[in-house]
This record gives C-alpha cells, structure tokens and sequence, in this order.
C-alpha cells in the first residue's frame, strides 16, 4: 500500500525523470554578491515548497504542467562567498542538461548565477539573444571593485555576446553611467515591457536565453527581493510578457532574486511559483 | 458619569440591538478544511478589533453607518475538526437571523462557513441566485477524499440549486476539471468582474446570496490568506464590483478568508474592515 | 589612507555641508498623537538607513542627487508626549533654514509635524499655499478632546491661512463633517489626484508648502502606515503627481506617515527612499 | 436557543457584573511618553483576546478564576499626546472603583499610566506603599524637559508617598543619577527579587499598591515591550514574586508595558495572560 | 559527474533506504483538531529543511546520525478537517513500520496525532506504558463536543491501557477537572522532569512509547507552537529528560506540536531539530 | 542655537574624536561566507542605531561610558563575495588603530571578519592568546572547498598562534573531526563558560584576542543570528564571563555573529547593544 522511497520533493507536477525529461529544473542557491538584502540562496527550496498551494492547470494558456516532462534536479550545492567556484559548477550542470538536449530551467539565487548557465547556453548556441526583465540594468563594470556581481552580470554576458544582442525591459534602476553606456550596445527599455512585441519579432527565430528577476515587478506586487523598487510592473503585465516571449525559440531561462525571508505573508514565494509555472509551459514544445 | 457595563466589542457602528436591528454582522471562525495556510479563524476577531482604524462614512457612497441598525452577534463558538457540527450550528445562527427578517452577514473563517449560511437562506429562498467572487473555483467534487472543504463549498451549493444560478467572477485557480465540469452549470467568468453588469441585469430581482472571497483580490493586495494568487483584482475594482452588485436583491452575504496570521503589515485586515463597511452601506436598504 | 571622522550618516548624496547647502533635508521624529499604529517615529533614521539600497540617480527625470547641494542635519530631538513644544522645535528648526536662504524638507514623524514646519514657512511667506496629498482629510477641529493631532493638522494650517489656499488630493477617508466643512473652504479631491494640472495653474507663481503623507498611496503599495487606506493610488501616480508639483514654486516640503515597524518586507521603507529622491530632484533649481 | 445579546468580550472567566464584583479589570492604553518602541496602547485588547489560550485554573495555586467575581470594564477611551488629561481619566475611574470596595487592576498601557491609578488609591489610603517590579528605576525627575514620562512615573509617586514607602525589585538599566538619588528614598533592589520576603515582612499590613512592569523579566522571555533589557528575571521567578507578594494587603495593582506589535511569535501576549491570572487569583480574598 | 535523479530531501544524515533501516522517521502534517494557532501541519517540511543547520554529531551523546540507519519517508499526504480518517493513516503507515521490525518516529502535527501512532504500537505491545512530557495535560473527555481533540488525546491514549502505564512530566496547563481526574490514573507530574528517574525504573524494560509536546519547552525557548505557555523547562532539561529516558526500551516515539508561522525568528524550528538528533540518538541501538 | 554639522550617528556615548580616543569602535559589515542565515552585515548600523534604547550607564560594574575616550569610525566598505580583499581592508583599518595605540573593539558580520583584525594584532603581538565565545568550534580546515570561511576562522587564527594558545568556551556545535582535531591543540571547553577563572589565571598576563560569537547564547535568548544553537548560555552567564576576563591584557576584541533581519521582537539587537556596552567598560583601562 505505501510507497516505502526515500522523501522526494519536486516542484509541483515536474516528477519525470531526467532521461525521460524535455526540461531541466534546477535551484542556484548562490548570493554571495547580493549588495543589499541576501536571501535569495533560499529561493529554490522555498519556490519548491510552496508550489504545493498552486495548481498544475494554467487558466491562462489553457495548458497542464503534467503535460509537460519535466525533471527536477533539486538544488546545486555552491560554496560560499566564492563567486568563481560557484558559477563553474552552473555552467557544469547546464552544459549537462544542453549536452542532453534539454532545456535548462534554472531557479536564483541572486543574478549573477545567470552568468553561469549562459556561459554553457553561449556556447552551444553562439549567437544566443537574451531577453531580460528587470528593474536594474546590472550593467556595472565592476561594484566595489569586483568583477563578478549581480549589479554586473548583464554587463559579464554582453562581453560574451557583443552589441545588439540583449534586449532589457522594466529597467528604472542604475546609476548614470550605465543608462550612459547601454546606448547603441543593449537595447534597454526604461519601466516596463512596452516594445517587448517588436523585439520578439526583430529577434525572430534566434536562440534566446530568458532571464527574469522579478524584481521587475513593482515592490507592492513582490517585496522579498534583495532591492525592492517602486515603480514597476504588474503580476499581469509580466505573464502578458512571458506569453509574448512564449514564440521566441527559448534555450534556456530562469527566474531569480526571490528572497525569502523577507517574505513575511509568503504572497511573493507563492508569485514566483505561479511565475514559474507560466514560464514552464510557455517555453515548452 | 462611566459606563459600567461589561465590555463590548462590535464592528465600528455596528451597535443595534438584536431587537431593532435590519442587518446582523457574526462571524464563523472555522477553518478545519484549508487545505494550505490556516488562521481564517482569527479575522471576525481582527476585523472587529481594526474596524476602529477605519470611519463609519464612506465617500464612496456618502453613506455612513451610524445611519444603518446593524447588530454585531460576535464570534459563534464552533467545534474544530468537525465541519458537519460547524455548519450546523452555523445553519442555525443564521435561520434565527432570517425567522427574525434580518439579513445575515457573516465573516469567515475558510469558505466553507458559506454553506452553513447558505442552506438556511436556500430554504426560505428556493429561488435564490449565488453571487461569487474569488480566485478559485470551489467546484471539484471533493478534496482528498472530503465532501466537506473550502474546495468544494460552490459544488456543495449547486447542489442545491442546480444548473444556472450561479455566477462567479474573478476565477484564476483552479485544476482543468473545475473549469470543464463549470461549462453549462455554473456562469465562470475568468480572471476579473467583466460581465457583472450583465450578469446583475439578468438575475434581475430574484433573491441573491453574496459570497466574497477575499481572495480574489491581487496578492499584492490582499496577501494574509489562505492561498494567496497573483494576478488578481484591485480593491477599486472590488469596490465597483461591490456597488454594482447593490442594484440586486441580496438576501445574505458573507466576506471570509482572511487570515490575519499572515498579515504582518496590516493591510490586509484594515482592507478587511473597509470592504466590510462597504458591503454593509451596499446591502442595506 | 582612513577617513578617521566620527561616523556621518546622510541620505545617499545628500553630503554637502549647511552652508553650502540649498536644501536641508531633517527628521522630524515626533509620533505622540497618532491615533492608530504609532511608530512613524522612526521614520528618518530607517530612511537616512535604506537609502543606499537606492541610486543617487533618477531615470525618471534625468537628474542625479550628487548634481544637488543638500545638507541632512538628521533628527531633531523631540520630547515625548508633549506637542506643543516638540512643534516649537520643529518651527525654530525650520525657521533657522529659512533664515538662512534654504528649502526644508521634513521626514515626519506624524502629520502632525507639518504645524510645526508651516508655521515657519507661513512667517516668511504669508500668500503661501499648502498642496496636500493624503488619504485623509485631516480636517477635524479637534480629536478626542485635542486640538493637537494629526487628525487636525490642515484645519490648523487653514486657521493660519484661511479659504482657498489648501490643495488636497486623494482623500478617500475621514468623517462626514469633515467633507461637509471642507466645501467652500478648502479644495478637497477625492480618492486621486485628477485636477492637479488644473491646480497647478491656477496656484501659478504663489510660494506653495507641498506635504506628502505616504497614505495617499494604495495600503498594498505602502502598509507601514498609521492607517493604511485601501482603494488608494499607485506609485507611478504619485511619481507623476510630484512630477507636476515640480512646476510650482515650492518654498518648503515635507514626507510623512512611514511607520517603519510595520514594515516587514521592507518595501515601504524603500519606496519611502526612492519617493524622497524624486522630491528632492523635483523641488530643486 | 442563541444568546441574542451584543459581543462582549471579556478577560476569561472575569465576567461578573460590575455590581457583584470585587475586582475591577480594565485596560490604560496610552503610550504617548513612551521613549523607545511604542504600541503598549494595544495590550489591554491582546490580553483580553488572547486569554482565552489560557485555562481559568491555575495549577499553581490551585485556584480556579470562576470562583473569583471580577468585572471586565474594557479599554477606557484616552486622548492621544496629551498625558495629563488621560491620567485624569484613569484617577477618576479608578476612584470609582474604590468607592465601591473594589479592588482596580489596571493593564497598561506605558508605566506612566499608574501614576493616575496610584493617584486614587493614595488618596484613599495615605499611607499606601509601593511595591514594584521593573528593569527601569523610572526615577528620573524629568525626560527632555517633560515631568510626566515612563521614566519618571516612580519619582511622581515618590512626591506623594516621601521617603521609605517604595520597594523596587528587579532594576537593571537607569542612568547613574538615579541610582544616587534612590539611596535613602526608596528600597532599590537590584537585578532579581533577592529581598521581596523580607520586604513583605517589614511591609506588613500597611495598604499596598502592586505595580508590575513586566520588562522585569528577561527580554528573552517577554521580548514584546517598549525597551526589552537582557539579564532579567525568568517567568518562574516573577510567579514566586507574585506569591511571595500574595501575604500583602494589596488594594490596587496594575501590569504593564506589553507592547504587541512587537510580539510576532505571540508567547510574550500569552505570557501577560497568565501572568494576569496569576495575579488576579494572589489579590482576590 | 552529476547524480541525476529526483530532488530527495530527507533530515540530515536520515539517508537510508526503507529496507536497511532500523528507525522510521516520517511526517504527519494534521493540525485540525488545534483550538488556538494552527500551523502545526508545516512542521515536518520545516524540520527536514532546516535541518542542514544543525550537525550530524552531537557532543551532548558523542554519536553521529551517519553510523545509524534511519529511513525518512517523507510527510503523508493526510485528509483535512477529517480526523479520524488522518489518524486510520497513521495507523497503518506505522503498522507497516512496525510489521519490518523498525522503530516509527513521528513528527506532528498536532499532538491527536499520537493517537494514530500508538493504535499501532499497542496494538504489537499490549503492555506498552507512555512517557509523555507536556506543557497540558491532554486529558479532557472531549473538547467542545469532539472527542478527537489534541485537548483529549491522552485520554484517548488510556481508554487503551488503562490506568498506571502513563506517566505525565511538565504539565502546568488543564482545567480543574483534568488534574483531579487524574489522580489515581496516570502518574501526573506537575511542572518539570522532576521523578523522571525514578518513573524511568519503575518502568523497567516494558516496551515504552515516547511522546514530546514540545510546548513543555518554556515559551520564551519554543514560542512557535499553538499555545505558547510560559513558566516551561529549558532546553537543557528536556535534553537532561531525552538522556534519561534513552535507558527505556523505547518502542516508538514523537515530537510534535512546532507551528513554524508562529517562528518568526527561526529559533524554534532550530531547536526542533536539534531535539529531533538528540531523539534519534538516543533511542538508536 | 542649533548645531549645524552633518548628521553623526554613534553608539550611544561614544561620541570621542580619533585622536583623544583609547579605543576604537567600528564594523565590519561582512557575511559572505555565512553558510546559513545572512544578515550579520546590517549587525553594526542596528546597533548603533538601538544603542540610543539603552543607558550609558552600567549598574553591573557601576561604570559610565561617558567616561571612557570610545571613538566610533563608523562601518567599513566592504567588497561583496571577495572575502580576502575584505580580510584585507578590516587589518589595515585595526592596524591603524593599533599603530596609533588604540584598542580595536570590532562589531561583526560573520565571525571570519575575526581573522582580518586579528592579524593586526597578532603582528603586533607576536605572544597574543585568543579567547573565544561560540557555539560552534570554527575549526574546520575548509567548507565546501573554500579556506576562508565563518566554520573556519578559528582554524585559521590557529595557524598563526600555532598549539595551546586559543581557549574556547561555550562549545556545543561542530562535527566529529572538529572536536577530536582540538584535542591537544586548543583548550575546548563545552557547553558553558566553566573553566574560565582558571583560564584566565593560566593566561595571566599575556595580550589577548577576545572574541565573541553572540550564539555563544541560547537561541532563545539571542535568536537573531545565522545558525541559532538551543542548550547555550544565559545573558547573565555571558555577562559573568565578561566580567571574569575584564582581568586580562585584552588588545582587542570583537562581538560579532548577530543578524538583525531575523530579529523580529528587536530583542537580540537590545542585546548585543547591552553586550558592548559592558565589553567596552570591561576592557577599559
């Protein structure tokens, strides 16, 4: 009668195994360069935990997560207060999940984990795009002179990728120099996602890798994040974002800068999982 | 020159006697069937106890309460774990309110509460509509094996009423059945209040049985319940729902889930306290 | 190579010395008369403390705090339980800032602060008007008794200034006499701020007193509040509001009413930094 | 079959008429001299809501409160920021209470609030002691100007009772000049309650007003009051204090200084409310 | 190079497959029955999760969980608001546990919990005896007309055995009636550990089943539970209570009633895994 | 009238300038390698701030800060996620202090940031003893990978005293290897402070590091911090231990390890300012 297997905990509805799977879901507990609040190192765990108060069905798309194969790998075990250590082994276990020919979902941590699971898509896909949601630029060189930064993980990818090829939305957040330093190289939309339609058309049919830090959302709409800003956009206006970017081809995404303790009525951990939900069968095939 | 009565709590305004009033405010603090975050049986307490923070005139209306006969019965005293009794006890509450021509308002407690109240108004009005706003259906057949949850409080009641009385508004939760089961029985419109207007128009002057959860607010709006969900409407919006809905024939109503647990800012409580004014100047003749 | 001066806290770019300085920027930490949740006492430490989760600059306006000459002269040290003279002090503070050819810019503290901080400005400036956004009227002629409390702040300043010279948007809550007195003598609107531009021309070049208390926001928006008000506008509208008011010849301003102790997430205590960033910006020539 | 009769909401078990009673309870909320963290204004309404966690038996003394008569008048109706109006409203009640042979137990509300109960009791018994418990001497003869503060509430006594008449137990935190200034006026004791039964002894069958601060305790085991101080004493000991102080001919008593809105875990509410029926159950006769 | 396979979450060092193990540990998230802060359901979740806190070696037992074989079968999926169906659950998982020879350790939930449990143990050991420590003295006939209530369960517990196989320790909370019918019945020890050792010899090597209510734990060391009661044990008694207890022949055992809403601070939750190690210690062979 | 100079914020009455100061207060806000609960950053500006709830006075060694020579620098700048510059930037600042022959008097952040001030001061004092306060050993050769870390800082300062010249007390937490490592190498004291008179006389006249890990304490007395330890010590016991080395050469010191976002009651703050309050008088000369 009773199923006597050790506990597992997948996100709701994402129970296939890895050889089976079309999707790798993933946690990058890492916030060792968070500036403000960290916590983020928190997210995954508590994304997976709570995904149990949401539903499998999106009355949205009209589409069932248990439709989906996707398989969740848990969280990666990164050292602490190394950024370098820490981003090899993201690129290490995307480049597995891509070496197999699936999709990479990776759950934050703090931004600069998407340094490391780009690096791995970049690589397999050279001319790889990014669509970026945000409220920061993270377009710094450096941040109190070090290199490796969430304020600087766009600025790290845009190295890799060259001009003309990041496409930044709800950015309301940097300082001077970096709005300065973003013309003519990234596409950086100020406040909100307006354009995203004509991007997802320029873009056409090239590889894009999908980074959302919700903090693009407006502080009100989720506060338990390392730097809550004022002034963004609405749960709705992101989900009318992701099902736009949904007819992009998508090889890779994640979805970071929730920091749970910082969540004191949960209604943020309870955001992002509905946010993930969306983006899982947005992006699926 | 003091008062030396023992000490009375009541909603702001709310201070009629049984006797003369039209309206009767009570609470049911039952939550033995939420399925995630309980504490729903703590908001006619909290919701009492802030209502001081809010005043008796709404400009909304330039209605005040002073002006209505309200009389506040206090917390009813329910079994816990045992929603049969609960619902009974609740049942008879509101038939006395009823066999005394008043109008029953209660405060939840988890949705479940509803039915209780719900049964005593269905027999003196066999004819009676059901108006709901929520982020869930409410309709699956049962929930782990329970006839009785806040899951299955509308399915409980279309069996009752049967196909065609049934309005809801705001659903954005829900698994793929609820919202295929809800084709051609119940009236599901997705996602906000759009077609309420034509909704009230049709149900014309038959009786109404008004049944708010408050979840159907955003969770940035309304974090402190049980299952909070982005994606929802704002208070103003709610608000408009609520005047719209005061050209029907309300024969009872209910605002419930709460759970001030989870209301570490007190928004959501002092948010509680104002839809209830609202709702009181709305309902009242 | 060690700055070895005794530790300065400023808000972010807000470093210049007084007597270089064109605005001063100070706290007023007084909240002996809040009716409802007190602890907007502590309001300006946890702004001067957050605000470097902040840039110094604004996308919104092109403009950059560190282009500003501002002086922080941080709190003020106000006795408790005693209005009249924590006004005194306020009023002497600001007349000093006036004397010396300085805008003040107050961090309540209560609403009640304001008295303090007008009756400075109304010395200098007798044709002075007040623009006010609030979600309460503050119009009572006294509050259990008191004539002292934030609950009358405006019907104070009126007294100083007599009819039409009181701008308020937003109001959505305050008793029925309220509203009643308020016709013909103030210009009292309603639940947002529709008619400011009409306002701000017809006020045209009259020195005008801007107080913001953070209430006029939405209470999902901004809950650590005394009294968080649902129904109330968003961020974005009161970015636009201040953007507007910047048109006006403002001789002195205030923010009030972040009661940091109900701010769990920390969002408030941010929007609060980022709203004081946009009034600086906009009030400075 | 239902009690028709408005909500009263009672300390459990203290629901006497005011008639028949021998104790009456009511609630202080003012915290308008409160220096540090104010809220204390809440905790007459948390105690009475929260009581009902509690059992009316104690263990302890094997004394149950339904066979005491204690009526429960509620929250008297104070005025904010303005101390000596709201202390002349708790003397005129409590005088009240007096002249009918009742003892007043008074919840606070801030510590100044017993000056106003103690006013009443001296008058009625001119040679009334003071027993107190505290980690504040409250001894200084004024706070940034002001006469009537939390921190001088025992130095306003002092000026009615004179020289020898007050014991303090517990004190752990003034400044330097009150110390000195103790020495031959008042019996200061240090740290713990080392001395009360030899206090009780010498104090004999003079009246005796029993006024408890309860950040006497260790700010781990009460941490939900205005300024927590560590190195206090433990729950089991104040109990011992309190039944050591039970020899006493008490003729009036009062708790204070739970301040709830700092009380997130809830233990320090539920701790008053024992420490509440301890202490109702040592005084009655 | 990467372990491939579904996220497993078991407490620290519990990694053993069902089959090798000799200990059981599994979750039962049932929280209906509670009559004050429900919560307790989320316990077993937190537990395992912050279990990465605390180490595997204990220097209290100089033993480490990595040289025993314990099996973490995660948490059962229980009905809500049903208790006897929950309890028929746990009743079977621990019949099975039992039925290969291991030792079932539970983690509540509720303390009702334990009733399913023991169904089983004593059902395999007639003359199994209890060992309970508590805040309450659980023995109520039955609770608002339900006799399956965490008020009621040890009650429930001796319609089993019967009296003299239960010995009570730290109990400090129950109406009259539980204590005076008590006497005779079960060895009811009021207060703390106090005859512990003696009870531990009296028992000799009957088989024993252990059940913690962790609110024995004073409420300023365990606050995060349904009904904190102050006046409780230190942690260091209750770990003096576990090392004395492990010379039993302990048969089965729980540690129950942690509500992690109410752990704001994290401290309580801590402290529960700590205890669960200790307990896990020290019944091992 | 009023002082116009920016706004200084310092611990309460440790108002000194650089030069005339004998001791040196400042942060190091660093928790990089924290492996739990970040925060420890944000410890120094909560002190600071809350330092103002508590007296300058002591009653425990009847000592004043407002005679003592303390200057308060104010919190370093610390880079994010690169732990050696960190290291780095805290020894250059405590050798300044020491070249200008001040005591360094450090508030933390995570322990490691230990290791940058202690190497100034073992550069200066060749012969330096450690004293250490901690629940956790801190002797592990590294943590996943990384040398530099909070569960390795003892260890670290190990390598530069070499054998027999660290004592530790308060010792509950740690693996197997650390406790069997210590032997012989360090003087492991577990549990509590016993042992300590005798330490102290063995050290006798040798310089000494005094460092203090705050969850030295119980976690229910000092929560706030990244790994709570239930079993500690009490406040009282701490307070005993610091008055017992007030008889050592102490040439530097830290507190460190609290971190304020998991404080919500604010008493572990009130704590730690209590705390060195009473280290500053205690290493006075």
């Amino acid at each position: 009668m009773w199923n006597l297997q050790r506990n597992i905990e997948c996100f709701i509805g994402c129970e296939s195994e890895f050889s089976e799977a079309d999707i790798v879901l993933f946690g990058a507990p890492y916030d060792g360069t968070t500036s403000n609040r960290p916590g983020a190192r928190f997210a995954g765990r508590a994304i997976r935990a709570e995904s149990f108060g949401i539903e499998t069905y999106s009355p949205y798309q009209d589409k069932d997560l248990t439709d989906l194969r996707v398989f969740d790998g848990g969280e990666l075990e990164l050292p602490f207060g190394a950024p370098e250590p820490a981003l090899e082994m993201i690129y290490s276990y995307t480049k597995t999940i891509i070496g197999n020919n699936k999709l990479p979902f990776m759950i934050g941590g703090e931004h600069l984990v998407t340094l490391g699971a780009f690096r791995a898509v970049f690589e397999q896909y050279p001319d790889v795009c990014i669509l970026h949601f945000d409220a920061h630029a993270d377009l710094r060189d450096e941040y109190l002179g070090q290199k490796l930064s969430h304020a600087s993980v766009l600025r790290r990818c845009w190295e890799l990728t060259g001009d003309g090829r990041i496409w930044q939305f709800g950015i309301r957040s940097g300082d001077r120099e970096e709005f300065r330093w973003a013309e003519g190289r990234v596409f950086l939309h100020k406040f909100d996602l307006e354009g995203l339609a004509a991007a997802v058309e320029k873009i056409g049919s090239r590889p894009v890798y999908f980074t959302i830090d919700l903090d693009v959302l407006d502080s009100a709409v989720f506060p338990a994040t390392g730097t809550p800003e004022a002034g963004g956009i609405s749960w709705g206006a992101l989900l009318g974002g992701i099902l736009t970017a949904s007819g992009l081809n998508i090889v890779g995404c994640d979805v970071n800068e929730l920091s749970p303790p910082y969540d004191s009525t949960g209604a943020s951990t309870a955001l992002a999982c509905k946010t993930v939900r969306e983006v899982l069968l947005a992006v699926s095939r």
